[in-house]
């Protein structure tokens, strides 16, 4: 069985997201995103789950930062959920007029506001270190209500008062199943995503030139983000997820036109996408495009054509 | 006197960076930064001052969201602020070793994280809603230390056991002062920053071709950051930071282009850089370059020149 590092504590999204993507693992709690990288690295984990993007929140800055740092990583699958929360109480509160405190991540705060302002009129809202953090607290006395990820009550059992309660009814987050890369990548579905990092040089158009690479293949972005290196507004590396395996010929073209521009570039993982949508293929740009133009170029080296 | 909203409470960081891009106007403390413009568009402010991108957590997604969104606002002016804290204690408290809780906003808790196992070696961390409300706490005495900006202090009088503490050394904070478009920008200085948001359309290249039209023109991004529209994964808002001013004939020309590509784009502001970096100017690409070659297509369509 394989033992899986999630970013912790024990009830919160990542845990429900580790559960989808290695189904009967050893599932391990660790404290941050930079330890859960880290136990991989050592090798005292296989894999680690963190969360890489929410869709009202944006990209999570510890794992992108993760990723681009110390030792690779790859990602070799996603999965995408949907952000929705429970309401855990106190016991014994039988009137949700009652409830003068709700605990929770001051992101998960922000996202069931409305709600709460509907439902738990009297609630002061109170910011905890994770959702599961506010769930402990309602267990030890200290708040009335918690608004966790569904996963809460398996390990905090608490009165449920509500389910499925989100301001947003279509927020999600995608989270990544990351390893070292010294095992044979997920194989190409027609239907992947391609991760890579890379600091371009600080000069004029540094960035449209790699961007271009990828757009005269023929090949779609899905995700582009820019952090500071080193913490300094100076400096940026850029996160660019794209349509594609590395498997694939014309993915294979792009990656070697991107590294010839930028040595400082990194792969972090091929693998099938969680929402299935399959990759667009210009007509000039299919697999078999670069093959043929490959075969052609070897064809007039050999005098067989012109 | 004018009025300043700014993203409050009283004693953060965002009211020191008011009280530097606004001397002597009145402080208007407001709950959340989307509420900070909103009074601002009602012109119930004359301006507002947020956060908009912090060296190590990078972008602040409800600035950028709330300037996408709604009326236009322009942003006139921004600080850079170092992000170092100050620690205040409990009144009586005379040994650091006493402190059992440690109390501010998460990102700050973890942007002091080292110092705190050095320093205050029995603390607990405990997550507040602002590192004010940790202040605010410390007072009513729920906990023992807040980690707060160096500000606080004047609004929340507490013993200072430490100032200027802080994990990463070099760690700022970018903050904008933004109102409505309906006045005179300020003046070009030949160190401006100009900022716009466009929502590419959800195709290969559309991104690519953007910034090839300002790579074309050798004008230099500052920053580039992609937000989901609409909390939707598929589709995508670039918002862009680059040298120059709008008022410069090389800007309007890239700003007239970005616009024929994008009907969707809308200018941000353009205000002096707070670190003064003068913008670099390609040997094809100068202000005279283009006022001069507009002028022989002038005189080539009169017939005095070929």
């Amino acid at each position: 069985m394989s033992r899986i590092a999630y970013f912790g504590p024990e009830g919160t999204f990542t845990e429900q997201a580790a559960r989808e993507l290695a189904r009967g693992a050893e599932l391990i709690p660790v404290e941050t995103i930079p330890n859960a990288f880290s136990v991989v690295r050592k090798g005292e984990a296989d894999a680690a789950c963190v969360p890489v993007e929410n869709s009202v929140e944006g990209a999570v800055p510890a794992t992108l930062d993760g990723l681009a740092e110390q030792e690779p990583l790859v990602a070799v699958a996603e999965a995408l959920l949907p952000v929705h929360f429970s309401v855990l109480t106190r016991p014994g509160i039988t009137d949700a007029g009652d409830i003068r405190t709700v605990a929770s991540h001051p992101h998960a705060l922000a996202q069931v506001r409305l709600w709460a302002e509907t439902h738990l009129p009297n609630a002061r809202p109170v910011a905890t270190s994770s959702t599961a953090a506010a769930a402990v607290a309602v267990r030890a006395g200290e708040f009335d209500a918690a608004v966790t990820a569904p996963v809460a009550v398996r390990h905090y059992p608490l009165p449920v008062l509500a389910t499925e309660v989100a301001d947003v009814r279509d927020a999600r987050t995608r989270f990544l199943l990351v390893r070292r890369p010294d095992h044979p990548l997920p194989a190409p579905t027609g239907a992947d995503r391609t991760s890579i990092v890379a600091a371009a040089a600080n000069r004029t158009g540094a960035l449209a030139e790699l961007l271009t690479e990828l757009a005269g293949r023929g090949i779609n972005l899905t995700r582009l983000d820019a952090r500071p290196a080193k913490g300094n507004f100076g400096e940026y590396r850029f996160f660019i997820d794209f349509e594609g395996h590395v498997a694939e010929p014309r993915i294979g073209d792009a990656l070697a036109a991107l590294r010839r521009r930028c040595r400082n570039v990194r792969f972090l993982g091929s693998h099938p996408r969680a929402d299935g949508a399959r990759a667009t293929i210009e007509p000039f740009a299919g697999n078999d495009d670069f093959v043929d133009a490959a075969e052609w170029v070897e064809a007039v080296r050999r005098g067989e054509q012109a």
